[in-house]
């Protein structure tokens, strides 16, 4: 039995990762939403739901009743995809095959997780508003011009290596470097970054995966009151 | 033909925890020192010899000639993971199998590579010298306090509760995990910050295995002249 533990899915880039990570592996999972700023958040915070005192965390009960976390969204993904090739659950994909995209794929995954700080702080996704007149810093600019690069890098080697490889996203089929991508995707419809045409194909591409399609409609249909609504300057999506 | 570019390996505490993946793997490799802060790291850099402009970077030239570049530590990690299990290559260790122990590992090593900023900007890595007069800030102090606490969940629960996990690293064998923890232990050594028992013998188990030997004794050796020798109230090591 598998639990995801989310924060608000309009703001929670994080939270977007780990559901899409669980949505992969095609296992059947409870999502449960804990507002953040809020008491909800605090109190499931200290019971020890949240080990990390971060979303995402997935609770996994095995068939022993043995209860195990997994918290962190690059730690879920790679979880999943260990579990789900080795008890050969279901053909959940994760890694590109090919060993030059996966060094790729799991190069810039990692960049993203640990990097790219000025648009994470600069651009906070919000799946409620866009924001047309937003005017980027230089270092929002540099984060997207490499990310913009690393996304042309890969859709010119690897899109179409082989049949494993056709597909619309970054290394053909959906993979987990579109899962770590999805919420900079989101950011750069919600606030109008300058892209490539290569990489505004591939947002579009993901902004229409039936996964992000169900993930921003349980978005918009949010309803928590909380202060990071009211940013001026916004139009609602 | 595997090649691993490291920084200064006195400092460079993500080139340490890609060096152990590659001596994990057991495949031969050569290491070559691209000093930081330097006109040769400029170079090297703008050659396209690091393609995130940071160390560690791995290339790997396969047997149809292919070069590829796997970069920073947790991709290094687990390129090198899937390479060895998938070609049965070697014996080479990384994630626990117990999925309880490989939850823990996997959460605790993707919590290392996004955080612990405090502890990474206030005391960083250091091999030639100690701080015995070090006063860490309240924020280092709850960095600390967090990694003892997931040291001794870790050797509480998973150090032996079977034959692959007898040991005396966090789930025994020396794994993931251990790499990424590496530069803390020495960090707790070098300026002497508080942990408890538990964790204070990991740190001496950590810092007498033959590979922390092999890097403290180059790094030792290391001349280059470099501004952040020059840290007041250090105690050669
Ligand atoms: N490295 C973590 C980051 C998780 C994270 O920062 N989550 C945010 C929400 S998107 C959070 O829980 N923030 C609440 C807090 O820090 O109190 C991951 O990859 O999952
Ligand atoms: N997330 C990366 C971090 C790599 C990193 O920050 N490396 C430092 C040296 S320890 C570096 O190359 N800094 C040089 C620079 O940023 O110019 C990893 O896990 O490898």
């Amino acid at each position: 039995m598998y639990t995801l533990i989310i924060g608000n899915r309009t703001y929670s880039s994080w939270s977007l990762r780990g559901w899409l990570a669980c949505k992969a592996s095609g296992l059947e999972f409870e999502t449960v939403v804990l507002p953040m700023d809020t008491p909800e958040w605090d109190a499931g915070s200290s019971k020890g739901e949240l080990p990390s005192s971060k979303v995402p965390t997935l609770w996994h009960t095995d068939a022993t009743g043995q209860r195990m976390a997994i918290w962190d969204s690059l730690a879920i993904i790679d979880w999943l995809a260990d579990k789900v090739r080795t008890a050969r659950i279901s053909r959940g994909h994760y890694w590109p095959q090919d060993w030059a995209a996966r060094a790729l794929a799991r190069s810039i995954s990692a960049e993203m997780h640990a990097g790219f700080t000025a648009l994470r702080q600069g651009c906070p996704m919000n799946l409620k508003f866009n924001f047309p007149d937003f005017a980027p810093s230089p270092e929002v600019l540099a984060d997207v011009a490499r990310i913009d690069a690393l996304w042309n890098e890969a859709r010119g080697k690897f899109h179409s290596i082989d049949e494993a490889h056709e597909g619309p996203f970054l290394f053909g089929t959906f993979s987990a470097a579109d899962m770590m991508f999805a919420p900079v995707v989101t950011r750069i419809a919600t606030y109008g970054l300058p892209v490539s045409d290569v990489s505004a194909a591939y947002v579009a591409e993901v902004l229409a995966h039936p996964w992000m399609q169900e993930w921003t409609a349980a978005a918009k249909a949010e309803t928590f009151p909380f202060a990071r609504y009211l940013i001026p300057g916004g139009v609602p999506a």
